[in-house]
């Protein structure tokens, strides 16, 4: 009987490796699948290591620039960010692995897929919705929330002893007392000694960004340029190194920012399934440009545009967040902000600076702030005048709300806002 | 004919002293009202500058307290920030000045109040708003408004006329070549030479923080402890020092953020009236108070509320912003903000350091994430099967969307959000 | 060994009574719960089927009043409304069950709770939801996802079979083709002959309201009193009947709007498990306080505050129909929405017909419309002039809006609106 | 010397004949603007009477195709309701009104125009914002906020000796005793005797619609058909009439709406400058499609799109009701609606019966409910263990909240609810 053809998103590490041998020996004709998103890896050992395991194909995909064009930078362009701090470097990956492991299944005609993500965290949400969503009909296998799976592997050791039994290369190299997830967005790392919120990561815990406190003592200066909300162009002032290519771009950025200390942030946030949970993050680049596109913004944008948008950033970057990149919600707010983006033309200078990126200069050429354009040399310059009526009719509800209250009901202002 | 009686609101500056003469010299009778709200000013010779200016009375109201407790925490318990960076320095301190005017105003039995706001800003704006809202029937002269005063004071060249004439002391010091305003929570600094928006800012504008590059290359450790999302202590590790009561903990604040470089911001905004305008703030203690304040919340507030309320956010700011403190939407949001804030007790520990707040610990008596009490220890623990029920539920809708697209609309993920 | 108590929901039909003799069977001392929230039942005999089945014990309990107090007229008071058109009879049901569910389970000292709500529905997820909230530590036997009770009972015939051989009574008269859920502020009508949404349901399947084809050809003409958004007192103002209980008034709405044919509907919904469902509502009483508060809303609500609850309602409705009553986001919409009410005082007449509600007259002593406190009487009225500064200053925007679009960018207002 | 041409929007009633008697009179050389957007009028009387009056030349523009498909028809899509109840029929009129003023005083090379709105109301807003949106050098001569205007005309009386001095007809038939405005998509009724909100307004007020007691005592049943959210087709199930041309469907709709008793509303509205305002509104056809379309929605559109989007409906609504039609905030929010009524495809039928709307049914080829793609019967059904799952994912921070409750502050579920 012919096997069953399942492709296995696979990272050459040792869960995915027991999980390959594992399928392997559930009948499973195991194809592989390395999604290279920018993680500092050996593709070509890892190749190796998956035929040594039992894959019959090994797929190994660059989607580095397609990450950061289509996926990075809309979510930038929307401002996104998770409970006020988190900029979303894992959760902005995931779908297009999904996308492109989905697409390998449909090119090898096979419905099953799967994935060595944990059933306790956010990843498992992100793939799957990913897969359900772009192929409904798929066959997911999810080991870790696979009962026969998880009786036969209770804890490490057993791992290790299925890793021994069928010759599975075990890392030398001392495991990390940590999880750490890297893209060309960023890296994270959680879990393990850093579960306790109360304790300061070690220096040694990261590695896309120098310390503050070891960045250079002399600013970088360096301009970026955006056309409809994307960046275009990096100058750096210091050299005048210049990048326009989305990929090399931000590859330097991401270099430049981690030598001046930009982009960690530590915190506790909510993952999707309810349970709150610590991670440290380095996002170099992107943090950079984060900083420059609400500047740039600021000049360019529309007030009401930009009041009203603001109140739908939680809810775009929730549903980043929670895997649904795929998704209806996703495409109704992804239109109003394509709109929104249109006017957002210009340059800003920032300068760098341990840890600190200060917007110093931004321009646009269709800046609503432009002088000659400038309302204020419209139709003779501003009346001082008109204030007054702009005040006198939006005062009437407040001088009726009073009077209301003064009759009617005690009189006070919020005496509970003491503590 | 006995004269009418004015309230205005007085700075010991030159445009508040040609407003006192001008008023005196319309027949009114001239009370002045200084607010000390924290800023650099000596009050004595501001008082006596009244007097000597034709002031029959003269009250200077020590604020600051007030300000911190009534007006700058409870902005701060709502994570208030105006176009995702301006902390509302200057907005938060109007209600309050707005507020003992009409206080004075009705102790001295007039309906009459003035003040020397311009008729381009958001502080006429403010004030005014907060004259309407606690007394609806009050009279407000607002010269920069007023046909009158505007054809009598046409440049500053009038204005020097006019206070030579009338004996009124101009500053010898040379006029700062840019507007400020200060009080305890900030300074601002806008107009004037800092009008274009492409050029930095000299080092010589900064008043209450060092730059980065001049603060000490060492971390100050602090400790911020929180009740009902009230600052209620601050620890400084390194030496020890500690202060509980507001008013000293937040001048405290002040002073080791201003040190350690913290607080400066540059933006373009938008004000109320339409116009863009860019300002320079510096804002140090609140500035650690909101990092502190956020991270906190990520370990004691629940998921749903800091989404929910997350959206209100720029509600809120905008309220702040736009002078409608004293409104009845405002007591709306604080209902709901003061609810939030019930369970956000405990201590988070903060790095200083060159501009950096970096958070390095976080705990809450009533954490949501405390061992004990974590979700996972309830009823056994986690079951890793159930997120297989959470994800296969959550995607029926995704999946049913794809096969309505695919059988009836042309099937294409996005295209145009490629530039 | 001393059995394990149970507390079990137990409605008298066959579904509970089945899951009651199952639970006897699987070794529980099940004591029956009976929640009387208007449904139209004889829980005398109810309580008899009960015992006849097997239970040691059973509590009637009379939840109306405390429904309409606590659940319903906090909902109304709220606007809820899911989907635009469904009142959440059923949703606002639950949690009162769940409350009691839980104390009589505290009082029975036992962690076991059982329900027979189908594991495709809306109402488990709400019972539990309940359940957990009040109770993390409770131990929830829901049968309809229990897989050894599911594979027991694989279709109607397994149950009549277990029925007959346990002597569990089954009614004589034929089962409806569809179900029902009822209690004192609706009954919903749905499923099997009624799942087509393209079929209209029979005449017969209304049970609490005339048809309007029926319902008599004069006006009702009813005055309906509010104190802080609850409603207080209605009036018949044909025959002067007044009733001023909250459980009196309720039923008697109930009664003079299904005589009116009033509160019927007819949609397909979005369950929260992401199917899509059609449901027949009558919810007759409660569609008129919904627009007899709306209606008083309009003359006694602050316009911001109302425009800014508007956008929170459907949130506000979501959680109630998701079942998340006893949530903290449910606390924080509360608090504000309390804060709402506090002037919605007042007296609206409806006259009621052949389905129409006709809100035709609205007062209120602490009216934003009174004519003596109307802000036109304010400061000697209304200056039109004032208008023209409040156009002035909020076209300042989109006149520079216009001048950036036509000088940079092809100007067209949105050709795409076009079909 | 040449005098200068201004465009007049011209009604032929009294008010604007003074205006272009007064324009005249101020030197101006007057064209007259008609804008026929569906009201009851004799065009060519009113040409006439403006030619008459002193007018240079005289459009007479039928906008009432472009006024159905343009902005009637996008606000439906959107379900624009403004306060909860009111269509938007006067709001929705102006843009477009305002849009060819403009394109004549282009095409005319003036940039004077000139309406006869008063200074109290919503539409001089509307209409101002318009011109100042599509044409910021535009010069406005509002006459009704213009000192020198108001001085000459303090009351009716100054109007009827003007009108008689310059041999302006006054209509003989006594004024009414309100005002009215109508367009194809309603007439609203306003002021006069209709000022006080507690007294019912007169059946003779009603001009589009029939009384629920009058109309036919008879079920009509029509057929909707929606294509993208905009109605295709209108079929009449009782005679078999059919329509597919906008301006035909819309009118024959407003026809059978009328007749049924359909479209009156009777509210208290904030207006725009602040002001609560009793209105009158008749909408017949409008009403229905807005049943209709929300029913089709229930049916085609997904859960998370619709509540998303339900959260804007309020902001949309306020955006068309305060004149905002041409502005960057409109075309953020339409490019959202429009993506989301990209599947708004199908059939919706409803019985119309003495001013009921009662959908009976509806289908959709696309439909996410049609049984064949109804997720149920995807991968085997639906499995209700998943159910279990997803309910104790989403009660892990239900249980941490209560559990945090518990533990550290005194537990109680809002007590405060109670009155």
């Amino acid at each position: 009987m012919k096997k069953e053809k399942i492709i296995l998103a696979y990272s050459g590490g040792l869960d995915t490796s027991i999980i390959l041998k594992w399928l392997t020996n559930q009948g499973f004709d195991v194809v592989c699948y390395v999604a290279d998103v920018g993680q500092n890896d050996d593709f070509e050992a890892i190749k190796q290591k998956a035929f040594d395991t039992g894959a019959s194909k090994v797929y190994v995909e660059d989607l580095k620039k397609e990450l950061i064009d289509d996926y990075i930078f809309p979510a930038l362009r929307g401002n996104a960010i998770y409970e006020s701090r988190y900029l979303l470097g894992t959760a902005i990956a995931r779908p297009i692995i999904a996308k492109r492991h989905i697409e390998i299944a449909k090119k090898e005609k096979t419905k099953y897929v799967s994935h060595g993500a944990t059933g306790k965290g956010n990843d498992q949400v992100r793939f799957e919705f990913g897969f359900y969503a772009l192929y409904p009909e798929v066959k997911i296998i999810s080991p870790w929330k696979d009962p026969k799976f998880l009786s036969e592997f209770k804890g490490r050791s057993d791992m290790i002893n299925y890793a021994k039994k069928y010759n599975i290369p075990i890392k030398q190299s001392i495991k990390k007392s940590y999880s750490e997830d890297e893209n060309i967005m960023h890296i994270s790392h959680e879990a393990g000694v850093l579960e306790d919120p109360n304790i300061r990561p070690d220096e040694s815990v990261f590695s896309l960004t120098t310390s503050p406190q070891n960045a250079p003592d002399k600013e970088t200066i360096i301009e970026v340029e955006f056309k409809n909300g994307y960046p275009i162009k990096i100058t750096n002032k210091n050299d005048g190194t210049e990048k326009t290519d989305s990929l090399e771009l931000f590859t330097y950025l991401n270099k430049i920012a981690g030598e001046n200390g930009i982009g960690r942030i530590d915190i506790v946030e909510n993952r999707y399934i309810g349970i709150k949970s610590r991670g440290i993050y380095e996002t170099p680049g992107a943090t950079i440009l984060r900083e420059a596109h609400l500047d740039l913004e600021g000049i360019a944008m529309d007030k009401e545009v930009m009041h009203l948008r603001d109140m739908l950033v939680p809810k775009f970057s929730e549903i980043i967040y929670n895997g649904y990149w795929f998704s209806p919600e996703m495409d109704f707010l992804l239109s109003a902000i394509d709109k929104s983006q249109e006017m957002i033309d210009g340059k800003v200078t920032l300068a760098l600076y341990k840890g600190n990126i200060i917007p110093i200069g931004r321009e646009s050429k269709i800046s609503l702030y432009d002088e000659k354009l400038s309302s204020m040399e419209i139709e003779g310059g501003f009346d001082a005048t008109d204030s007054k009526g702009f005040i006198n009719i939006n005062a009437i509800r407040l001088k009726a709300h009073n009077l209301v209250l003064r009759k009617n009901k005690p009189f006070k202002w919020r005496e509970k806002n003491k503590k």
